[in-house]
């Protein structure tokens, strides 16, 4: 901590950044479409014309035959009759097949199925107009008509066009040129098997696949030290290879380390360094050797926002094109839960997205945490616009769409306990239906419960314990769901217990053992949190006697992960989740993990998939090889609510 | 005409056909998702997962600081207060960076803010709970996790998750081989310049870019003649490399050179041979040496819509991917005219859209000749299943999208007069306001009032003389357009005349000469056909005693196309249409060409756009260029409806 940062970050709204970095290309003649080159018409695909298409030669390009028959010259027939047929020899009518060239002064075809065939020559019973039956020439296309514009992406049926005009090659944009240069000496590259502080390096690879998805190619120098000589020999060099942009990955430290800027600043300007955006406030724009350079923060979402919102629009500026960001479909939907904003910055929140009976529902993704899964789980960008001061539950808030309306409209979503054999089933969902999808929000069994309540779920997961009956489940539906008709199958019975580290260091035993070890819990309203408690009760334990008690996870494999971690010696949780991470188990007991599916859903086309793939053999023997997972019942209906 | 068709054609379902090839695939066991082969992540954007992935790492691999600042025990800071500061040693707190490894025993993170740094230590003044401002390991995901599930088709951002949790590579589905062998003597590669009689092959560039777009590869053989020997030795040679799929294009000549279904049943089976579809009919399905054979037929909007309806969806199921056609957005609107139906088929119908007003308006391209552009112009298919009989004018329709919905509300119609330059203007609004689109329906200047009274269309094109007056165009739109209040801007002003065949060979000097050549007229409504007929008058000819003048055109280049090929000898349109067509021109006058806007849409973004680069000064220039234009009124506003 002895280098300071030395760097002073501004907080400049979204458009004048964008505003600044076009001024600064134009001053160099960089705000433009790049030039042209050839490409032979299979490698066209996707790619964007550079020049107006014209039609070289007309289509078709000379008179021929729509049908199979005889040509012949219109006035030789006009006297054939019904009563008086006509014969035309050889010479004044001719063979010709559909496609074939029109011969030498005909002007009509007749169709074979309108004369008789002798050796003398034709006979036919009717007159035919002059140009029956022939495609002449220009009918589609006349040579030097327009093709297809300038600034067009090519598609396969513009190639065939291309093609049907006489042209065998095109004119396209060069794709932008976009070097990247990853900085941090704590990454390391993905094929590196990563130490305690080293940092796998992958915004490097979701940037490059960003570019090429918009039309530019990548090309990257090695991850450079923070170092300042070797990051600014690393500049120099990429600046000597005269790109179209110059991308500077930070690494995911916001520390000291942090040079770019003044790198930057000494080999050109750094027109922004920090904007009113988030996540992704410290980006750098700058210019240095008429070529722009962009700064890119480290953190993973950052890294991919600053990618859509300031670089694909740059490339597809360079292609003539509008930018993905600005194109892509919008929709309007109600968000689930509150989100507060900063007022001063356009905020953008992923969310995953359900269509749940007529609304569509917006789940915001984590923020903070949860890097990786709020990349790989958002279906759209909520955009919070600067000086709003957040959203309310349930208000209603425009996104813009990752995934097509198709492919959220066969989501279902299950809301509720966490159990980690969700994600196996919706593997064979995915496996057994194409397309269909399955995404769960762990609320705990209460909170899935609440959810149906809402009509904010399809269908719910949970495993709650009547303390008095000792029967699970339906003693809570029967009370809480009165005016929601649901029918409730069995997942799997599921095998709870405590989850210990490796050869049990602590002695831990059973659950009155929770006195002398700290313990990791689940959030309120988990069932496994009510078993913990319903089984401390029945020991006579208090939960002020356990210490860890108020440390709270959300799902199984995150308690498995604290116990692993050494942040607490044991935790409640189901067996497979100890098995995942290599540690032992001490087992509570069995219970009964059922999803509960409201009777207006039952018909529900991937609800029905969903208990399909439940229902199959492939997917329940997959289950019974988990440890702690019993599948006797799996897909019994245990209850049906009475109408 | 010496050999005959031999092949029986059916009339099968679409489904059923589709049935049919799927258990023959299952009967050889093909009909399931092909295996795996492993990419490197930079490799893998747009390929589809072959099985899930799971995490290997856990990310946050190990427990790092979320600030920087200090690394302390919890423990240690809990006598710290305001009014009784504490100090740690430099072995109590460790300086950390963000995203740096808590050391060894530390448990919590002192933001570098909350302390003050002395030569002996921080002095603190409040305690810290323990894991403050700890990124837990597996805080984002847990070893074990499901990352992706299979059959995912891989983003950029599933890249980076991907790389985050320790792969450096990926198992995705291998890319369906497809073999295409083209056929068809009159056939010629686009590098080719074709004779008359010759036709490029083009469907196979539309396939191979069709298929490759859906996921799958492609090789080809070169074009075969319609030999049967040949046809069957390049259908051995396909089968002996043991592709998953092989296309047999048939040439564009339906005649009797169709050797594609004899030859597969010799090598195999003929499956289905002729589908109940429109365009399309004579499809073929077939098996040979467990390979799947379709026959494509040549006509070029039957050989896309074969590719979309029966080859993508089976690269997609070897993809595990549901088909494009399937997936696509589909979207409700008019059909702007009338659209007859085979009863017993399901027909595609190629349409161009434009949001109009409120209302979303499909035009039907034509279904017969313009198989070019209506491959080229299609902004999406409409679907009018079997048992139906076609649909009324205005009737709503089912329109599955090829372009997006934000491209379509970009899109200025114009009915009405057609005029060559409305291409250049399309071209130049293309290249000075990316993605904004002018689209044109060529119905005659008439026809444009019309449209534009039924609110069809954002503008119109016209050129009418009125006889009285002799004035241009207002004296109709104060008569028609009585309830609609426009402005009229003028387009330019044109020179008409008379096209000619280069050197004059009928001597051709005015309109007087009319009564003893051959003529090629324009539609009725035409504003050139009005022209015509008002000139005959004045002269005091008859049509009757016009040859020709019964044989209509719709377009300019259309009848300068007819006088080029000899079907005419002379026919009035502009004189561009003639010089590019390499044409004489006598000229017959100028006349004035304005572009009718409803005052309505004035203020519509791209109508703005297009007014804006109707007064440009490079749209003026390159107007101005062309022979038989005038620019001296372009842009001048010549009638403003009071309201």
């Amino acid at each position: 901590l002895t280098e300071k940062r030395n760097i002073y970050l501004e907080n400049i709204p979204i458009e004048e950044a964008q505003n600044a970095l076009a001024m600064a290309l134009q001053a160099v003649g960089k705000n433009l479409p790049l030039a042209g080159e050839p490409v032979l018409l299979p490698d066209s695909l996707g790619r964007i014309t550079a020049e107006p298409i014209w039609a070289r030669i007309s289509s078709p390009h000379y008179h021929s035959a729509a049908m199979d028959g005889y040509a012949v010259v219109a006035v030789d027939t006009v006297d054939a009759t019904e009563t008086r047929p006509l014969t035309l020899s050889y010479e004044q009518a001719k063979a010709i097949n559909t496609g074939s060239p029109l011969p030498e002064g005909k002007n009509a075809v007749i169709m074979i199925e309108h004369v008789q065939e002798i050796d003398e020559g034709i006979i036919i019973t009717a007159p035919i107009a002059p140009w029956w039956h022939v495609r002449m020439m220009g009918e589609d296309m006349v040579a030097t008509e327009l093709v297809l514009p300038a600034n067009h992406k090519i598609r396969p049926v513009d190639i065939g066009a291309i093609a049907g005009c006489g042209h065998h090659q095109v004119s396209v944009r060069q794709k932008p040129h976009v070097l990247i240069i990853p900085t941090g000496s704590e990454l390391v590259t993905a094929d590196t098997e990563p130490k305690a502080g080293q940092i796998i390096e992958y915004n490097s690879l979701v940037l490059a696949a960003q570019i090429e998805q918009a039309g530019g190619r990548v090309t990257k120098l090695a991850i450079q030290p923070d170092k300042h000589d070797s990051l600014k020999n690393a500049l120099q060099e990429a600046l000597s290879q005269k790109p179209d942009l110059i991308l500077m990955l930070s690494g995911s430290s916001a520390g000291s380390k942090d040079f770019t800027a003044s790198i930057i600043q000494e080999s050109g300007q750094v027109l922004v360094h920090g904007i009113a955006v988030r996540p992704g406030h410290p980006v750098i724009m700058g210019i240095a050797r008429e070529t722009p350079i962009i700064g890119v923060p480290g953190y993973p979402v950052s890294a991919a926002l600053t990618g859509e919102l300031f670089i694909e629009p740059l490339i597809a500026k360079w292609l003539g094109q509008q930018a993905e960001i600005a194109t892509r479909p919008r929709i309007t939907a109600q968000i689930t839960r509150k989100v507060t904003s900063h007022t001063g910055d356009d905020d953008f929140v992923r969310v995953t997205l359900a269509k749940v009976g007529d609304k569509l529902l917006a789940t915001p993704l984590s923020k903070g945490a949860g890097v990786i899964s709020s990349l790989l789980r958002a279906d759209g960008l909520a955009h919070i616009p600067r000086f709003s001061e957040g959203l309310d539950m349930r208000q209603e808030v425009k996104i813009l769409l990752y995934r097509n309306l198709h492919g959220i409209e066969q989501t279902v979503m299950t809301m509720g306990s966490h159990d980690p054999m969700l994600d196996l089933l919706a593997q064979y969902l995915a496996t057994q239906f194409a397309g269909n999808r399955l995404t769960s929000a762990n609320v705990g069994s209460m909170g899935g419960l609440v959810a149906l309540k809402r009509n904010e779920t399809h269908i719910a997961g949970m495993h709650l314990l009547d303390e008095v009956s000792g029967e699970y489940n339906i003693p809570y539906i029967e009370k809480q769901l009165r005016d929601i008709p649901v029918r409730v199958v069995t997942f799997a019975h599921r095998e709870q217990g405590l989850i210990i580290l490796k050869d049990n260091p602590y002695k831990i035993k059973s659950l009155d053992d929770l006195t002398r070890v700290c313990y990791v819990n689940r959030q309120r309203g988990a069932g496994t949190r009510l078993l913990l408690d319903y089984e401390l009760k029945q020991r006579g334990i208090s939960p002020d006697d356990v210490a860890g008690y108020e440390r709270e996870e959300y799902t199984h494999l995150a308690v498995a992960a604290a116990v692993a971690t050494g942040i607490a010696d044991c935790g409640l949780g189901v067996r497979s989740a100890a098995v995942s991470l290599n540690l032992d188990f001490v087992s509570v007991g069995w219970e009964r993990y059922d999803i509960v599916i409201p009777q207006a859903y039952l018909e529900h086309p991937i609800v029905k998939n969903l208990l399909v793939t439940l229902n199959s053999d492939e997917f329940r023997t997959a289950l019974a090889q988990q440890a702690g997972y019993d599948t006797r019942e799996t897909g019994v209906v245990q209850y049906e609510s009475e109408n």
